[in-house]
């Protein structure tokens, strides 16, 4: 635990509401941000303000719908059908160009704004779905570029950075908050929170690596 | 003259209208953007809107209001006083926080889905006016940091970074567009096209500049 104050990009999935809990284990404040951007399930944002609320956790969503529209994708784009996976060619059609960027950068902003320089990002690099932005030297690049642009010492957190599916689900139960993690979050990209449909590629990624961390748990 | 096309990030000023005539010497085709954020004189993307019409320059302008209101400044708060100089203490309250990294992240996205990657900004490093994402340390990074982003290979283009005011004044002389810079373009605070206010410290600026450079021209 340190005395400093940290802010956490939420939106209410497994990784990030994660990444809250830890925050408030290693820092002595912590705050959180959504973002509204055109996502299909914009009830992940209300998830994230409401454990917030639960958790004692100052909460703000922002509105930046170009984040949605300025690259076409599957996700902000009901008209285009959600790729099942990665396909050999190139990028998932669930890329946002630029989501990542500019959530830390407004973050940032945001952030230095209220005298916080400690940012939490859920982003990994171990279960990335081929999303060039959740990699580890993307968020050093961009670390170094927020430090540049605003001449000040950002410190830009990933606490999930090397873990697959199943670590995430083991530092929840470390921190105490396997259950909230599980019951409460929204993961599925058909916007059913807890274990969810369990046939969209989210669910399966999170429930591959819940199965495989209770068959450890459970020895 | 290469056979790429590059976005021009334009304001209506005079770099940013200096780098668009010098991106049309240099690339087959030209485009450009500007951005609605609050600033006091929105009449500048029009502004950069009538110069493009009027050279053939497809042009686009977004809203970002966000950018003018995460962090406090007086350039799109009239609330506050804009500082004459830069403080001796830290950063001239003109500054709009991340506003480079927001107007560069957002070209790049916007230049990605029109299969371009050449973007082109005015801003410098001589000349900085103690803004920090002016300077070059940071367009280089935020360049890696949009590759990576993106799995990409964008390149970004800052024909002025190394000029001082004069320098500019003479680039849009060779590029022939001396008069139409000195006279369409909107730099003043006060919202006042070419010769501006001559008092505000972004006319002063391009005064004592345009002095120096007829000094020599003169010659």
């Amino acid at each position: 635990m340190n005395n400093r104050s940290a802010l956490v990009v939420l939106s209410g999935g497994q990784d990030s509401t994660t990444c809250l809990f830890w925050a408030k284990h290693h820092f002595k404040n912590v705050c959180a941000i959504s973002y509204r951007y055109g996502q299909h399930h914009e009830q992940e944002v209300q998830i994230a303000q409401a454990i917030c609320a639960e958790h004692g956790v100052p909460f703000t969503a922002l509105d930046v719908p170009l984040i949605g529209t300025l690259g076409s994708n599957s996700l902000t784009d009901s008209t285009i059908p959600m790729d099942a996976e990665k396909p050999a060619d190139g990028l998932p059609n669930t890329f946002v160009p630029g989501r990542n960027l500019f959530f830390l950068a407004i973050a940032a902003v945001y952030a230095r704004e209220h005298g916080v320089f400690d940012l939490v990002t859920g982003v990994g690099q171990t279960d990335y779905s081929g999303y060039p932005d959740c990699r580890d030297a993307f968020i050093r690049s961009l670390n170094v570029t927020l430090n540049l642009a605003m001449d000040e010492q950002f410190r830009i957190h990933t606490p999930l950075m090397w873990l697959d599916k199943a670590g995430v689900w083991a530092l929840a139960d470390e921190l105490g908050v396997f259950d909230v993690v599980r019951e409460r979050t929204l993961t599925c990209y058909r916007g059913i929170p807890g274990d969810g449909c369990g046939e969209c590629p989210a669910c399966k990624l999170r429930r591959d690596g819940l199965q495989k961390y209770l068959a450890t748990r459970n020895h």
